[in-house]
């Protein structure tokens, strides 16, 4: 079944220890997209500014995304400007965010898009968030991602959304931030009291937590030796997880097990080039094989 | 098959906020027989000074630990004073270390414990544990653990003893500190080109990652909710680790990742309690049982 996905369609500028690349597609619905497509129908929600590369849009659609609902307005696109350091990989330093035609945004979908029975809003402005899940005519999965500045900015909307939703993505800084408790296992069960039943607390290298009221699961991330760029893991496990998860057409601990594995794999292709370099070159044969070695190192 | 630990039985003073208690039975040897001693005879090697309580000598006999090597000299007992912050309880902040009679301490062994098939050199100084190696007769099986301490002050002599082990047990921070590599998969490929064939990067309550030349694995810690001591278990981990290899009596893929499971298992029950509260009262039935839901929680 068909997929959703409302954030932000960016301009990278990244530099790391193995290189300084400028203007790379990124965006956390850009991202989200490059995973979930392998699996179903991708509709990209997001606004670019008039400066965007056409390349890049020509990019998104060769690859099957949807960009009825990406609109172009007059202004700068959104960019970020970021770094990593190579003793700390997992945490992404901002040198400068430019905001452009985000500023003013408010979602739009095209009339068929009101049903699509899956929806994910990948991190963008949480009130943006709202706005979206107001235009859609009752889906049956919403998940949810955030960042640390619309928890310390937005808690309140934030904590809107939180009952609005099924599934919430997000990473143990953020999980711990947002309900202010240190072990993962009672925020996880702290942030399923305020709303949504599934809780995915993604630990960057070191894996993964979910947590449901019946049952809880916890995997380690795909050991990788060569981490290149680790902008947009989160999201392409997101893409990945809601991508399965939209395919399967049902919620259950078989499916949410087997999506949380696929998003972990696919996770590990991200982080093995720069943007979108090697989650562009996905296929599901090549995300299997890979699946296959995980599964390998992580079986009891 | 016995296994013989050398390293230190120590008074340990310790801060959480769940309390504050004094004079703990301690140590990486005593932490290490105590989850051993579930699959085989452990031969603890070490030394006390004359005001160690007498009841934890009487626990350690009680647990079926063979004391004969325990030596008990004229001083202070080695004694540790450290603390946990609630927000980062896999950082031990020592407030004070007293060596007393660790100081002038060489090891000593009975005759018949010379021949002794499978050795742990549990944390100590690595000139007492290259001193103890010396005294054995041909182990078949030689395991390895050490400290940031020691990596900073005696890494020659550290070297060395890795050219002399099989089986290397370590945390990350001290792996990258070793080879000065962050990257987990590449300091397990120094390591292991330095002497040891098997290496075993412990992440706290992030799990491990194991390496050895022909294959690899990865497994999260058990989720622990309330963590209340994490004193101890790293070497809880290596005594399961150890303690099954030498029941097993051999070192394959399967004999290692069941070994794994156990060591994780097993350190899981050390963090519920202060000191050895729950480690003492571990029995096989008991780690079974956590052990099928930890199964549970990582099976793919």
């Amino acid at each position: 079944m068909s997929l959703l996905v409302l954030g932000t369609v960016a301009l990278d500028n990244i530099r790391t220890s193995r290189g300084h690349h400028r203007a790379l597609l990124g965006g956390s619905a850009a991202h989200f997209s490059m995973s979930a497509r392998l699996f179903t129908k991708v509709h990209l929600v997001g606004i670019i500014g008039e400066d965007f590369p056409p390349k890049h849009i020509q990019f998104l659609r060769r690859k099957g995304i949807d960009i009825t609902s990406l609109i172009v307005r007059k202004g700068k696109s959104f960019q970020w400007h970021g770094e990593y350091k190579e003793h700390d990989l997992n945490t992404a330093i901002t040198l400068a965010t430019e905001i452009g035609v985000l500023l003013n945004y408010r979602p739009q979908i095209a009339f068929h898009q009101r049903r699509l029975p899956n929806v994910f809003l990948a991190n963008i402005d949480p009130d943006i968030q709202l706005q979206l899940l107001r235009l859609m005519d009752k889906p049956k999965l919403i998940g949810l991602d955030s960042m640390n500045l619309w928890i310390a900015r937005k808690k309140k909307a934030l904590r809107i959304l939180m009952t609005k939703i099924n599934l919430f993505v997000l990473n143990d800084g953020e999980a711990r931030q947002l309900v202010g408790e240190t072990n993962l296992i009672k925020a996880a069960k702290a942030l399923r009291k305020i709303g949504p039943q599934l809780i995915v607390i993604k630990k960057g290298e070191h894996g993964v937590l979910f947590y449901c009221d019946r049952f809880m699961f916890t995997f380690p991330a795909y050991p990788v030796e060569h981490v290149v760029d680790p902008t947009g893991a989160g999201d392409t496990f997101a893409g990945g997880l809601m991508g399965y998860l939209s395919k399967a057409g049902k919620v259950n601990e078989a499916t949410l097990r087997r999506a949380v594995i696929y998003a972990t794999t696919m996770a590990s292709f991200n982080v093995e080039g720069f943007g979108m370099a090697k989650t562009a070159e996905m296929t599901l044969p090549k995300v299997h094989a890979r699946m296959k070695k995980l599964v390998k190192f992580i079986t009891p």
